[in-house]
């Protein structure tokens, strides 16, 4: 936040924008660990310790909290440039990794992706968003030469995010995530060979730390 | 079934395999609608058209049933071999995604194996069966010399799992699982690169065709 955006804020705005956060981040844990219908509104006004009447002011139906959270897992995704474009898909995997076994937005997030569920949530947006984050990044890495010829950098982009949603899928059930670094860095040792020249390839850090890193300096610049 | 077996069987045992059977599918079919615990044993018995009684002689219990459809997932996956043993790999993933267009049991696992639920499935060792599977045939492979210096056989076959039970989550979500074939094309096309020789990755056939055929075999010979 900015030192203008900070000054226009009433101390109530800014309680307001806190309980709010409050909300969502019981709310993300909850249905991490419950699911989006083991979860009521009861349940999350008193995780959040907020009155139900708090609660509806800021939402007036469980579905918007859950949309409010599909919304929010991106707004920490903002990746540092680099010299070698990949290496930014790269690191929002390690990212994205970091606020899954961190960030109680980004679990209740991917539970609410993963549920096939006939619950009103759009699965399907937040799929395609990612999908298309990933293919954003794709198309700077081809215009900078680094993706191999013939490669449909649509479903090239596509497929990453598949397998990343499968890693996110089988760690949290065989080790409530603990391995998931594991699992993306064996996605790009294995995946990217048949996106990216074998001098890109070689020229990419496969360091899961980079993720903590982005995570820790996005929260010193904020603060 | 071979001639032998039919032999052994009394009518009265043929009719209790086809009611396990019938349980399995309806079951399978529910499961993947309305997930596990959105499904009652009632529910099942009514779909499969049998009393409560007919089912406890077969299953004591919901989970059992779901444990079932997890164990018989694996019944149809046998694969033909072939000369390029990377293809039979590729040919499974067909076999599996023409199962998941097509067969309640295997549809009933999916959804079974997906969710990230609290109830008493055993999603662990399904997704584990399945890295076995897929280790089994790239370690075949290793031996006979299609697969890349370098490459841990053990974490390919594992990212290559991770990818399409990825693909499946992602296909239900968006086409019902219509585009399934495609996101397993994509996968073979740009994830196995990274793990199989240059001259193995140009003999190998990605046709979504396959996977129809060997359930077609399959079911020629049972008959």
């Amino acid at each position: 936040m900015t030192r203008v955006e900070q000054a226009e804020r009433t101390p109530q705005q800014e309680r307001s924008i806190r309980t709010r956060r409050r909300i969502l981040e019981c709310a993300g844990t909850l249905f991490d660990r419950r699911g989006y219908s083991g979860t009521t509104v009861e349940d999350i006004a008193k995780e959040a310790a907020v009155t139900r009447g708090a609660l509806y002011h800021h939402f007036r139906h469980k579905q918007y909290i859950a949309a409010a959270i599909l919304e929010e897992q991106f707004e920490g995704m903002v990746i540092p440039p680099q010299r070698v474009r990949m290496q930014e898909l790269v690191d929002a995997g390690y990212l994205l990794a970091y606020g899954l076994q961190n960030d109680a937005i980004q679990r209740g997030a991917a539970r609410l992706t993963m549920e096939q569920g006939t619950d009103p949530i759009d699965r399907a947006r937040a799929m395609q968003l990612w999908v298309e984050f990933a293919v954003s990044i794709l198309f700077e890495a081809q215009k900078n030469g680094e993706v191999r010829p013939g490669v449909d950098v649509k479903r090239a982009g596509r497929t990453l995010v598949v397998s990343f949603t499968g890693a996110q899928n089988m760690s949290q059930a065989l080790t409530d995530r603990r391995d998931l670094y594991e699992y993306i860095t064996d996605i790009w040792r294995y995946s990217l060979p048949g996106v990216v020249n074998d001098d890109v390839m070689g020229q990419l850090t496969f360091d899961p730390a980079r993720g903590a890193q982005i995570a820790g300096n996005r929260m010193a610049l904020a603060s």
